[in-house]
């Protein structure tokens, strides 16, 4: 541990202000695409945006002396092919849970309160009350027992629903896809918030909707991939599912892809983690990071561990 | 207090159901707007649905014994003029507060979430992410503190919101309207939970709309009297503020009244308690307050109190 303050490159002025007003760290900024900053090659942290796998991933190489590659998403899987040997990689787990988990509860709302229905319902001046359904009582599914989907259980606690985590591994409160095939038939909702990986790559698929009952909701709020779309598509199309997708497979979704007229289904362009303050929810994550790494401690955020010793 | 089941008048099928698989409790059908069933004018208790006031509330007088009338709805007023001296008034409390404080979270959600843009975007084929508001943050100010406004705070909890509930006595995380003039300029949004009476009649006016900050939210899940309807059409004309109202004033709305085309409104029918359930609960909340009555206690829900001897 050094009592000078700790050099680290960032992608952007945001981060230039947050670390800067950091104790012990010293911010240098880059731009994604271009030579690292002259004079800067030796520093032994970089801090990367969601965006620039492609652009910044080669470059790591040219950073002799790096240890710690800090990512400000949560999502880190196209960092793992590019991550020099030996060095250290934490994603910025903590900081875009709470909004996604929101997106998560405001479109289980919107499909129960029958929202978009009544909304057509103002647009055509008509005062037409009926009984919708409610969250009250229902049975959710939530594949993915980390930090977003604990943020999940946490919001819809109070609105009297029975919440399952399905996770890597047992644990109070959490089971595993060992339990799927008993859990399936008894939910009104599965969600995803799982990250891509080969094992979590079109685990919704066909065999896994068959044996979900009519109505229920499948609502993919992790990455698109998690979800054959043309298994859901069929199911869509006949009116047996409803669903609620934030991403896609493919993504963006093209124009004119069968999905965008698909019945049953609430579609936004990946926001859900895309809110107000979420960039410097992200920093503050970053900086918390970066200041344990500072102080000669593995960043509690590590998803990779490179050298035993940092710094 | 008697060993034989207390008699129940009840005015629909449902509630013959219910109260007839409750232990001391016998049900018997009448019709609203017809003669009460012969042979059983000498009930004490008789259950009223929140639409039969004017089919019922003059018949009360011709039940000679009649000491409780049960509502199956929380809102009462209307059964206030009608009730016959000396007799006890309980409602429905606990039965609609969790649908009603859910639909008040959905309309949040969809506002800040920006839920119908996205819509239009969908049906328009259009892939355009972009940030959003979120309720992380939020400042939401709770204008009654009673059932409903409790089951709201529970729900706003978790999503990293700061509650702040108005009652009519203050007490541990309840102020009162005292305190509205330091609070309604930080608030970023108000919601009116607030049952009719004359107090609450136009609380929410154009001097109270004008202490609110630009862009803040006005939602009413109460009763539509306790906003003046005229002052939110010209803020909402003026762009300055939006809102979310389930209830209106006038309610139903008419056709072509100035709110259905107003901009910057999320406007449902008064549907805010119908879920699917509701019913079920609200029949179960009265089935609790007759066999508290039934075993000679007065109904915890009691508004009125009539004679201090029930039964």
């Amino acid at each position: 541990m050094s009592d000078r303050p700790l050099e680290v490159l960032v992608p952007d002025d945001l981060g230039v202000e947050v670390l800067g007003a950091t104790p012990g760290l010293q911010p240098v900024r880059y731009r994604p695409g271009h030579p690292w900053p002259a004079d800067h090659t030796d520093v032994t942290a970089v801090v990367v945006g969601h965006e620039d796998a492609a652009a910044v991933g080669a470059r790591l190489a040219e950073l002799p002396r790096l240890r710690l590659v800090q990512t400000l998403n949560a999502g880190y899987e196209q960092w793992l092919p590019l991550l020099p040997a030996g060095v250290t990689l934490s994603n910025g787990r903590g900081a875009h849970g709470g909004s996604t988990a929101e997106w998560v509860v405001a479109a289980l709302l919107a499909i129960y309160r029958d929202l978009a229905d009544f909304r057509a319902d103002q647009q055509a001046g008509q005062w037409r009350p009926r009984f919708t359904e409610t969250l009250i009582g229902k049975r959710v599914i939530v594949l993915g027992a980390g930090d977003l989907g604990e943020n999940l259980a946490a919001r819809l606690a109070p609105f009297e629903t029975e919440v399952t985590l399905v996770g890597r591994t047992a644990r109070p409160g959490v089971v595993t896809a060992d339990d799927l095939p008993a859990l399936l038939p008894t939910a009104d909702a599965v969600v995803s918030v799982l990250p891509a990986s080969a094992s979590t790559y079109r685990i919704i698929d066909a065999a896994f909707l068959a044996q979900l009952r009519d109505g229920a909701v499948v609502v993919n709020a992790g990455r698109g991939g998690a979800v054959d779309t043309d298994a859901l598509l069929a199911e869509l199309r006949a009116g047996r599912l409803r669903a609620a997708l934030d991403v896609t497979d493919p993504e963006p979704l093209p124009a004119g892809h069968p999905l965008w007229s698909a019945p049953g289904l609430l579609l936004t362009p990946h926001v859900a983690g895309s809110t107000a303050g979420s960039e410097q929810r992200a920093w503050a994550v970053a900086a918390r990071q970066l200041t344990e790494y500072a102080a000669g401690a593995a960043p509690s955020n590590v998803v990779v561990s490179g050298q035993a010793t940092p710094r």
